[in-house]
């Protein structure tokens, strides 16, 4: 029997996702039965025909349309968006259909998050990219916990939180479960600082570009937000580094404890590479003409870096050991694979364990980007139809 | 339920498993209710408590003792290694007790293998780091696939096969299941070439040592098998490449087809490194007695890839495009991660796909070891474990 799905967010990933499963081998495993932007829902009878991707699609109105009064497919029915009610309604048809159901949540939204607990312990599984809600307060993530031991209660996976389709929860996981204890972990976690840091410090290079023409091209070629502060600031780099944090502190260990930020990413230190005179400043582009006022500090740690024969790189880094986890700027020598392997917006981990003490297990490749996140959410999915009974072969 | 174990081979790789299954976390999942070496085979009561590893495994009597007429434990009892007799217990007991049983092949045989259409088709699941039933006849691989259409059927689990614990199959699925295409795979699959090749040839350098004086040290710091020819031959890294590409081939896909591979490894296309003079050589310390005679060869290929600004790397790659898969010696630029990022014995694996298309999703680490090894399968055996209905929470 196929899995029903329930999509909340079609922007770029929600609307991969929805390809992704629709392939002719994936499309008998599921069954969309839901789709919601911020402004409507549509519900699609799960025993009404399957449909390709782009008329599926086609059935939820644009957010910024009104409601239509009836559908043009006889099997879609059209709400206004309200998450819970979602949420309520998928609960309740999946108890009486005995069907697993799916939420996935491709929202960046921290309120779709928190209805992950009442998801779970009703019985849905979550899969989603969306980190909110692993990386806000601990009280949400031990109520996200919890959840999982409520009787009949959904999984959970969180792939595409960290790293889009890389490999990266996953293996933290099997290391973890099958009793390894890790030790550290240090990783290029943001395509943006990646590329930002690949231009500005190169490997054996004197000097360089400026760091604000290297912002500047990277905003104009799309891998900023908008508001190249959002990037800047740290805080995407925090988010993650909070999950794997907290996956760790999950799991027994005879290690020091590591914190478990009360408030989420922001108990997290986290260097903020927004020149103080630019806090605050409400337009990216105007940000981005006053940040020459500031390329000399950058130079400098440039300089100091190179002297020491190394690059800069923007890092997140959990050192079990100390008990720490913190994101900032660090220094590593040319030969390191954060320096010399590393390239264009790529990210990259490593993992560095009791089992693999003498030279950490590696993940890298593109951490962004609405394909490869869609597949790290398709792959959680499919890994939930198969423990609920649907057969996927070698 | 705790799931079943049955494990055949309590080598190195064997004892890791049953020191990983019997962790506080895992062994209210997992009950080893059997343990085979060459010559004997423990068969214990599920029911009997739950042992600690070292005692479990004391349960089994050296393969050079004799067959204990009667047991130390109650729970226990004995009986003459019969592969093929475990497998019809194991699937007769599973079926009686509706227990999900999993059979743990840690040999290197492939007379184990072979029993694999078997137990799958009769309803135990298959987890093994063993290369040879999915790397020989293509009748047998074959088998083993229509094994999984069983009613009832088992499942297969086979990540330590290639990169030990490292998450190469398991990616692999994933980009392949989730409908990505993959164009091409490289790697430096085998610990003996990678330190071999690391230390041979150094991006940077000019020159280095000679070639049988590497192979020697590495003979002497066990990265060698007892023969040296038993790496040299390429064999080992053609039998993994055997095993990506038909995983590949098992997918749907609009590109040109790979290779079936009839006879298994010995069909792929292997640049042997035994040089022509000293095949089949029995003794090894001959082996490396003589191997300097042939230096100058090793020099010479070493030379010209210095002249081109490269460095030597013995790889496995399968290029889709072109329909091939080979393993020999390769060049790499020194930017290459291949040449700049690997170490020591190291594996590393660059996969291009139609998603990860500006640069390949990597992994790296230690590829071979008996922890990490059986890190790989006992993951494998949580994951069977879960799909057959065991919570194991986040």
């Amino acid at each position: 029997m196929p899995c029903h799905v329930a999509l909340i967010g079609v922007g770029l990933v929600g609307k991969q996702v929805v390809h992704q499963l629709s392939s002719p081998a994936l499309s008998p495993l599921f069954r969309i039965v839901s789709l919601s932007n911020s402004k409507h829902t549509v519900s699609i009878e799960p025993s009404s025909s399957t449909l390709p991707a782009e008329d599926l699609l086609a059935l939820l109105p644009a957010s910024s349309a009104a409601l239509p009064s009836s559908s043009s497919h006889p099997g879609a029915s059209y709400s206004s968006a309200n998450p819970e009610q979602v949420v309520k309604d998928l609960a309740h048809a999946s108890k009486q259909s005995k069907t697993s159901t799916i939420l996935i949540d491709c929202t960046s939204d921290l309120s779709v998050t928190q209805l992950y607990p009442l998801a779970i312990s009703s019985g849905l599984s979550v899969v989603t990219p969306n980190k909110k809600g692993f990386s806000s307060s601990n009280e949400l993530w031990q109520q996200i916990l919890e959840a999982q031991n409520a009787p009949g209660a959904g999984l959970v996976y969180l792939e595409a939180t960290v790293g889009a389709g890389l490999p990266i929860i996953s293996t933290l996981r099997d290391l973890l479960k099958t009793g390894d204890e890790i030790t550290k972990i240090e990783g290029v976690l943001s395509g943006t600082f990646s590329y930002i840091f690949n231009e500005f410090s190169k490997p054996g290079v004197k000097g360089g570009p400026k760091f604000s023409e290297v912002v500047k091209i990277a905003k104009a070629n799309g891998y900023t937000e908008p508001h190249p502060a959002d990037d800047l600031s740290g805080s995407d780099v925090a988010r993650k580094l909070t999950i794997l944090s907290r996956l760790i502190s999950a799991n027994p260990s005879s290690l020091p404890a590591l914190p478990s930020f009360a408030e989420g990413y922001v108990s997290l230190p986290t260097q903020s590479l927004i020149p103080k005179a630019l806090e605050g400043l409400a337009s990216g582009t105007e940000f981005v003409e006053k940040l020459p006022e500031h390329d000399e500090e950058f130079d400098t740690l440039r300089a100091e870096a190179e002297k020491e024969g190394k690059v800069l790189r923007y890092v997140g880094v959990i050192d079990r050991m100390a008990g720490i986890a913190k994101c900032g700027l660090e220094k590593y020598p040319a030969a390191h694979p954060f320096a010399s392997s590393l390239s264009g917006a790529d990210n990259i981990l490593a993992l560095h364990s009791h089992r693999y003490s003498n030279s950490p297990l590696i993940v890298q490749g593109a951490g962004a980007g609405a394909e490869v996140t869609a597949m790290g959410v398709v792959a959680d999915a499919i890994k939930v139809a198969e423990r609920t009974g649907v057969r996927v072969h070698l």
